[in-house]
């Protein structure tokens, strides 16, 4: 029998309440019946976000909302400063060159985080700046920012810069306290954590963010984030939304919150670590000094071709994990534990690779990586 | 047994096709299994919109892709006439304006269409003019422009003009002939005659297009169509796309094409024409003096509220029709037949009417609206 299993950090395996949903005959968007669903998944999401703060959802990619951020916040006269640490990193950089915004960068090597420090020095040396962009997890070297610390010292010494948070593919899989944190606009999408296909995009915006809104001039029309404010706070979208995925997102919020969105993370944290070590069993090197929860990137072991491993393992099983981008293309893997996972889909990977590794001639213990998943896993 | 129906241009009925493949269990779409099915969705599209041009598929609503088409073709230097039949045409300017693109307009009252000879005067009054936006089909006062004369005009007379036509509902719904009548470019949505959840927009670009492309000016990242087609060409996205979407559209193109897109046209034409002669049969009278197939707009007998017979008809038979929008609200009714719907469908809403007006105190013939729409049915 053929099976196919997906690895990917988006998209990610569909949660079965998701499948279920997207079947259903579809409703129209301007009936009492979408009204308070939408109201009600706004107020989801939010405990999802651990926010208070205002929440949107768009009809687009994570992309979209990021563009909707840089292009409702900032204006040709505002200094911006971009954490860039890797593939999306570079997005915010290009966002705001496409949008005339003045942008800053701080540079990380791929696999390095930005310490909270760092950014704090960064911000005194650009006094002007009003905005952060930064990720939750840089997805393309699977390494998570320490939002905590960076969201607690950027509040306390600037109080005037609005943070604003690629967690894309953080939300719902690492620790995330938005309002805790003071963290002003924080972005997901739906085929990251939510186990839904592509095609939504979640943002909350602080009030501090609001006021930028109101104030900055960039052009924005499908994106135009007080327009979608005016009309999602009375339960409807500034332009169709995608009503089906909405239904199917409400379902999975609720699925998310009922098992514990603490356990939920808990679970990523676990099939994180499981990961590691099931890796660097199996002469692995992680890619990540600060490894997320969301996903794990990894070289394989010395003499292995990285896309060789890969093809492998789609050919030999259908199981589909993720290559590298830009610079790392076809030097790592990148296997996601974001989503509808759980530990024994851990072990099914990890057997996968060491039956790969060792048909492509690479001395391996039969069982190693699996059995130091698994000792990870009984530990914790 | 509560039933639902919908009979609004948007979203409307799901074609089972749809349903079930939006069931599935999700691919990725960096795989060589997506990218097939993407290409041959392409070309798919490119038969429905009868046309060799280059074909996009966005993730965003319809307006995400009017948008595209302002933002990508023009910039503050470069003139543009709308036309102005109603709220989508409205859009038009809306959109020219929030990217500082000049644009004059051609105002038709709301139910009247633009004539070719009217364009082409406004065109020789504004001889700079780079791009014309129109509307294959307003839908707000279900007016059908008569885009074949227009088209064929316009490249005649100004073979410079960039044609830009909002077609969401109009593609697969209406005649549209993209090549044969000089469209640059043609757009349309997943939610109208596809049968699909909102959620993808699809745009035609003809070389014209394809030109202004690569000079305008104005700022876009998120729909930079530069960036997509060459991703597209290559059977990937830019973005990460709806791939459950992606999927389902290609299901439902190919049912439309096995069925014949001239049958399917020419069905929603038949089902207009009976909803026009049973409404008629029952006092209404047609807003549109150009009514198109995509759906009917009428007033309601002398009396009769238009918001209170749609809330009738929701109320007692779960069936939902649309209302007006801007001025026309609460003022007439609005019945789609674009998508998944066929001839017993408008008998079955028209049935529905008569027995909510009789409720509501009008004299009426049991079964003469649906008598009507029957006489029309059999001469066709």
């Amino acid at each position: 029998m053929r099976k196919t299993r997906i690895f990917t950090p988006g998209p990610t395996p569909l949660m079965p309440e998701a499948q279920l949903a997207m079947a259903r005959p579809i409703i129209h968007h301007r009936t009492q019946e979408f009204k308070e669903l939408f109201l009600e998944t706004r107020r989801l999401l939010q405990q999802i976000f651990r926010t208070e703060n205002e929440m949107l959802i768009l009809t687009a990619s994570g992309t979209g909302a990021m563009e909707a951020a840089v292009c409702n916040l900032f204006s040709a006269e505002d200094q911006t400063l971009a954490v860039v640490a890797g593939k999306f990193g570079e997005r915010w950089v290009e966002l705001c060159q496409s949008f005339h915004v003045p942008c800053v960068t701080l540079i990380k090597e791929y696999g390095e985080a930005a310490t909270a420090e760092e950014i704090a020095e960064a911000l005194r040396r650009h006094p002007e700046t009003k905005g952060l962009l930064i990720q939750a997890c840089e997805t393309s070297t699977a390494t998570s920012h320490d939002l905590e610390a960076i969201g607690n010292l950027v509040r306390e010494e600037f109080p005037e810069v609005t943070i604003v948070v690629d967690a894309i593919t953080g939300v719902g899989c690492q620790p995330l306290e938005a309002d805790q944190w003071g963290l002003d606009v924080v972005i997901s999408g739906s085929q990251k954590a939510f186990a839904l296909p592509p095609g939504l995009a979640f943002m909350s915006l602080s009030s501090r963010a609001l006021r930028r809104i109101s104030s900055a001039a960039s052009p924005r029309y499908y994106f135009n984030l007080a327009k979608e404010l005016k009309n999602q706070q009375a339960g409807q979208t500034a332009w169709t939304p995608n009503v089906s995925l909405v239904v199917a997102l409400n379902a999975v919020c609720k699925e998310i919150l009922c098992q514990g969105l603490d356990k939920v993370v808990a679970e990523a944290e676990l099939m994180a670590r499981c990961t590691r070590q099931g890796l660097l069993a199996l002469d692995f090197r992680l890619l990540s000094s600060s490894p997320s929860s969301a996903a794990t990137a990894a070289f394989p072991p010395e003499g292995i071709s990285a896309s060789e491993l890969s093809k492998r393992l789609e050919q030999r099983f259908g199981l589909k994990v993720a290559g590298g981008q830009g610079e790392l293309k076809g030097k790592i893997i990148r296997i996601a534990h974001l989503g509808y996972f759980d530990t024994l889909d851990v072990f099914c990977a990890l057997s996968a690779i060491e039956l790969c590794l060792m048909e492509m001639g690479q001395p391996v213990e039969p069982g190693s990586g699996v059995k130091a998943a698994m000792l990870e896993a009984r530990q914790s």
